[in-house]
């Protein structure tokens, strides 16, 4: 079977092999064998084999965050999952043709949806849904704001709130984005500059808004702390400028404002398993029902992953970039 | 009578002027009319003065936040206040030698104790007091770290993390200072350095340090988060660096630690009256008690209020300047 590994920490795209390896045998008792229909790249990936990320393996390391997989075997102690069941793993090391896992690392997805978009289920829906309801309890009609709403959860973030009532203020970086982005749900698209503030007001009639998400770092903060309301919350998940979060003693003192930072493994680690099967469900539910879903810009075979890799971190991507190791899907 | 004011702002010990004007005449039904003791001079006076402070008042304007006075009439309707008491104001515009005052914005205080150390009860302790029990609460034997530890808030906290069996990290920005601020009370002084992290550490056995207070902002923030525990707490009150309040994006997505800030108008706005009494009472029988001081350096007469000012806004104070517009006390 193939994988994709890196032996050495740089450049993505030029230390990314597929290699070959042996096949994982039959599962233990608690275990399954899964056929890994997809798996996205995501930023946290680039940044892993840059060596940039939280998370620095020993090498050679595998790696992958998320995928979708069918059973293909399973244990005699398995319960609630069947051969032909469409899974996402919990764990990682995804990026691979097969894997045996842990039954209960496993969680059971709908198998009447786009395998290419349950691919993307583990990771940005449950960021974008628990950044938006963790920290602040923000009722139907309420205001929230998010930069680079163009990222893949900042298009979940859009299609979330809408699906709750809550209306989005979304800042991106350049224009063009506004139609695709109000498609979506979003309700004021912003791009950003010294006044966001001021117009971030007239295009809410003063709302006072209470939450922010944050993917770029630096000083868009304070330019977002300049569209929030006293007490309000920051909650930064990205460093795409690759700045300080920072706010202004303004911001900090007389606004009282709240800095502080998402990582979804943690969060999931402290959920109860059956509260995490039951948001996966919730999210998968809607994927399925069309009211959440990430473009996707393309898909390459897992022996491609050098090229899959250096598209993926292309500036001004117009959606996922994907990879299907046991072949192309539908 | 005379009383402190200014018509421009600008350099403080420039645009501060000691001015004549009319006496504040009898208490109404509801007021007391006070003798003020003593008002310290505190660096958010010395912003307003200079236009940085988040009020602006209209111009000429009174100002000061704080100080002790004595009850010398009071209307027919006050009642648990008799002339002769000692009170502090909770309102504003305390440069003066006489005001005239809403009996229920006056707090008792014992007569027993140093006037000049009731003069700066109202702002520094309970700053101090309610960064260190709001936002986390920290049991008996635990750490806390704060920096510019030699400012009179930073001298409060030493004192009254002492009293609450919590221990405390220490920063200050140069030599000499240890012997002083362990005196205090203070089990850990370090002198801020790019391994401030390591230190700490090796100083507190590798304490999981939950809280931190901040008035310089800047990076001198991202060295306090390098000591903190994962999803701790830094609360910032003040902006000695003039840089805006930072954290690395490690230290918000990794470690999820908290940036926010302190302003104590609008807590104090939002506790009850009994609340607020009892809180000063508590601190007052500090003062009482001993265990709470703050070091006074020189007091003025009113009449040089533009000497004090700028012996208040000089560096490397040893403590507080004070005036004391009815004479000298003691």
């Amino acid at each position: 079977m193939k994988i994709a590994q890196f032996s050495a920490f740089g450049k993505p795209d030029e230390v990314i092999r597929c290699v070959d390896v042996d096949d994982v045998g039959a599962p233990g008792p608690d275990e399954a064998v899964i056929d890994v229909l997809a798996f996205p790249i995501n930023p946290a990936d680039l940044l892993t084999i840059e060596g940039r990320y939280a998370l620095r393996p020993p090498l050679p390391a595998r790696l992958g965050a998320e995928c979708v997989g069918r059973v293909i075997a399973r244990g005699r102690d398995v319960r609630g999952l069947v051969e032909g069941d469409l899974v996402i793993p919990l764990d990682r090391d995804n990026w691979v043709q097969r894997k045996k896992v842990k039954a209960a690392q496993l969680v059971k997805v709908p198998s009447n949806v786009d395998p290419l978009q349950l691919a993307m289920l583990k990771v940005n829906p449950p960021t974008a849904h628990l950044m938006m309801t963790k920290y602040v309890k923000l009722q139907p009609g309420e205001w929230l704001i998010q930069d680079a709403a163009n990222s893949g959860v900042g298009h979940c973030l859009i299609q979330i709130a809408k699906a709750a009532g809550i209306r989005s203020v979304n800042v991106v970086r350049r224009d063009g984005l506004a139609d695709e982005l109000k498609a979506l749900g979003g309700d004021v698209v912003a791009v950003d500059g010294p006044d966001l503030g001021e117009r971030v007001r007239a295009a809410t009639n003063g709302a006072a808004i209470r939450l922010a998400i944050d993917a770029v770092g630096g000083e868009q903060i304070v330019r977002l702390g300049d569209c929030l309301t006293e007490e309000a919350v920051i909650v930064n998940y990205g460093l795409l400028s690759g700045e300080n979060p920072q706010l202004t003693g303004h911001q900090t003192v007389f606004k009282r404002l709240w800095l502080t930072g998402f990582w979804l493994m943690p969060t999931l680690q402290r959920m109860a398993p059956a509260e995490i099967q039951e948001m996966y469900a919730m999210l998968a539910g809607r994927i399925a029902g069309g009211s959440l879903r990430v473009p996707v810009e393309a898909t390459y075979p897992i022996e491609q992953i050098a090229q899959a890799v250096a598209q993926a971190n292309a500036y001004r991507r117009t959606g996922k970039v994907l990879v299907t190791p046991n072949g192309p899907l539908g």
